[in-house]
């Protein structure tokens, strides 16, 4: 498996599978063919095959997948075996919802801390994480192993902030501010722009009406 | 431009495009070169001539693009020139993020109501918007000219919620709920699975270790 390039679109279809998987197990499903798979996910049956052949393809002919072993398999491709440290800059709605959702900890993505500039917001507490101040970010971040960055911060300010937490040693950045990050290669950035998703609803609203 | 079919990907790049244009405008740029741009926007400049021809190409060999028209054509393929009416349902954190976000309504996605089940969110307002029942739902969304229903609540919820939507004719719904939803296929569902970014972000850390 190691050394193998894998396209980055199946790489976006991997975490579906993965759901689809852990609801199949949730249920009580051991096996399932790629052709039952393909009727739930609603994609073909060979673009599943495609898919999962790319990590030596874990199925055997007229007898399906394992789905506990695909599971597993898949969760250790998406490195979400371990646990990642995490922080959340911007504790505003957006910050707030991400430290309190839970499942993102049992996929073992863990919120340590959460900071923001306002100091009304200071000192209160999200699930228990309580917000700190921005002077203390970098303290934390050696402190506490952090090896992800959520900025749900305004697009102003995120270039700065992108900027410390890199000089800090941190290589994943969590994007939501709308704009995009100019960091150094080895620092991996996953954008969430919610207004071009918006735009991309607004785009199929107007095709539908044609 | 009627009637042509635009690949997915080029509609997943044209709001990174219509974004630059937009801050191109506000620093008063009126022209520019697909080189420019490229430069700017880390793609090749081949790249972006391929797109933009996707709608009749703006630009004239050697004198590059105008900045305001092509950001107004792209309005107007996103949709974007006209203004569409939205509804909210789940008023926690991520649904008060939406609610609260201003930027939204100036690309013309208006917020009109917001809507929870929970009694004791009934009544406060976001950004003046009254958090209402679930009962009131129906009327709302008929009385309100409703295009677009985000949904921010937990994925156990979400497939009842949008068949009452659905029932009531909405065609678009903007998907937080961590499941894909049964609709009519001329009903538009724009998902936004969070904890699948998080999972590509921790895939690309796992990879950039090996």
């Amino acid at each position: 498996m190691e050394g193998k390039e894998i396209s980055q679109a199946v790489i976006r279809r991997l975490p579906r599978y993965y759901r689809y998987l852990g609801e199949l197990m949730e249920s009580g499903v051991e096996r399932i063919s790629s052709n039952e798979l393909s009727e739930r996910m609603k994609v073909t049956a060979s673009q599943i095959r495609q898919d999962l052949n790319n990590f030596g393809g874990f199925g055997q002919q007229g007898y399906g997948y394992n789905v506990k072993y695909l599971y597993t398999e898949i969760a250790k491709i998406l490195g979400i075996d371990k646990s990642h440290n995490m922080i959340v800059i911007g504790a505003g709605n957006l910050g707030q919802a991400i430290a309190n959702y839970a499942n993102f900890e049992k996929r073992g993505f863990v919120v340590k801390g959460l900071f923001d500039i306002n100091p009304r917001l200071q000192g209160i507490t999200v699930r228990g994480i309580e917000v700190r101040g921005m002077e203390e970010m970098e303290d934390f971040i050696r402190a506490n192993d952090i090896e992800i960055v959520a900025l749900t911060i305004p697009k102003n300010k995120a270039p700065e902030v992108a900027e410390r937490v890199v000089a800090c040693g941190v290589k994943a950045i969590w994007n939501f501010a709308h704009t995009d990050l100019n960091v150094p290669p080895d620092v991996i950035v996953e954008n969430v722009h919610l207004s071009e998703s918006l735009m991309r609803l607004s785009y199929n609203i107007v095709k539908s009406k044609k």
